[in-house]
């Protein structure tokens, strides 16, 4: 379990404070079409779940594999975030094209987060197997692919999160701390 | 849980009744140097499954990358299938190139029918990690690749036809209606 | 359940005994910073678990995609061993390039054995899902990702060493039979 990390290190990072990108694809949220309910429903999530201090990067994007892969590089590149969490763009439409631009600008996969997210989802709705969610990493920021729905954002956060704070420690980005009465972050050897 | 979908309503879509591909791969069936069982276990399973009409386009084919690739293109873009059900050919053996076929012509892939079928075949016996199955669609066609064991097929099938009439909705195939007594397809919002 | 298998039948494969590779990939055990670990708990895997006689073949690399893909066609090639089964490097850090270096390699992937890997270590660890492990054939070698940690690698080599004999007789390689009493090796229709 993760404890007694001195959140004061944290706020110290020479880098500053831990950026966390909101990535929120869809046609019709970026036309204004309607009220964007996921991008609140991951901030939510995170609001109750980091206690250390960090910084929101919002962005709407349209469906594509350019605009989500260029939605990303500038995510991670240019406002240097840590971890940019995307929602919507994973199913089988024609028009869900979040897989293939994440895999456009990612360097390395990690599966285990799809499979994970697509297993929890089967426990709600047997349609969870047609998710195609991702994750990878690049450079030193982890991004990962969430659903589109704010319920199932909240299941499939729950079930990887966890994770996140060590991964993040692993490929060099800046470090987050979680509440452990909300999620049960997992550091080996810490 | 889907109901009240009017079955008429089905019947009456304009691009006439949904067409079911069955793709037997397998070298020493379609040498006829046996009585392919496979096929047969998968027209029985859509027969007590779904309830809506629906036409079946039959194919045995020797295994091959190329033999499974030009199959599947002939099933979904001449003989306009909604959905093909592969048989055969996912093992890790030389002659076992149907998921290799598959990709050629797929291009988005659902990982999450091949974890699916792995994991509940897993149950039945531990080789069951050695299967390569996967899933994807082609423009308006779903295509899933089935164990050639007609034991596993059901096994199989029963896990992700859940799944399929609601992927089948999303890509732009014409729709079919399950018996919900024997399947639980998902709608999600129907 | 496998039994009956004459032993004898094994140890007068025309073509000598199994050989079994142990890839170490460490940049510090290559260095000789510390005493390898993991190799020793791979051994004293299969000391305990492979009642037919094996040669072990073992080799340290640096991390690495060219290292670990050179040792790899290696083992594989020139050492012509049955089973290739690596440690370490599976990770999202910068130099865990191990899966990288494997799929290089590998003609056909297995990705069900690093969902039955991940799947197994999440009953240990949440962070299970950070690992990247994979699997894959090499004409008539199977190579295997193992993580890292010896009490880890022992969890993924349970779950998966009983579907590898099987999977050794699928490939061509020289057959190997397990103790009944550790694992429960299974060859469909034996």
């Amino acid at each position: 379990m993760n404890r007694g990390r001195n959140l004061d290190d944290v706020a110290v990072d020479s880098r500053g404070l831990a950026r966390v990108g909101i990535l929120v694809i869809s046609d019709r949220a970026s036309r204004g079409d309607y009220q964007d309910e996921s991008g609140k429903a991951i901030n939510n999530f995170l609001n109750r779940t980091v206690r250390s201090n960090w910084i929101a990067v919002m962005k709407i994007v349209p469906d594509g594999i350019d605009s989500v892969a260029n939605a990303l590089v500038e995510m991670s590149d240019s406002e240097d975030c840590d971890l940019v969490l995307t929602t919507g763009g994973t199913g089988p439409s024609p028009r869900d094209l979040t897989p293939e631009g994440t895999r456009m600008v990612i360097t390395r996969e990690l599966e285990g987060f799809g499979e994970m997210m697509r297993r929890v989802s089967l426990e709600q709705v047997p349609t969870a197997i047609l998710s195609r969610q991702t994750a990878g990493t690049r450079g030193r920021c982890l991004i990962v692919n969430l659903p589109g729905r704010p319920s199932a954002i909240d299941v499939c956060l729950n079930a990887v999160f966890p994770a996140i704070p060590y991964c993040l420690d692993l490929i060099g980005a800046r470090p987050i701390e979680v509440n452990p009465d909300v999620c049960h972050a997992f550091r080996p050897g810490a």
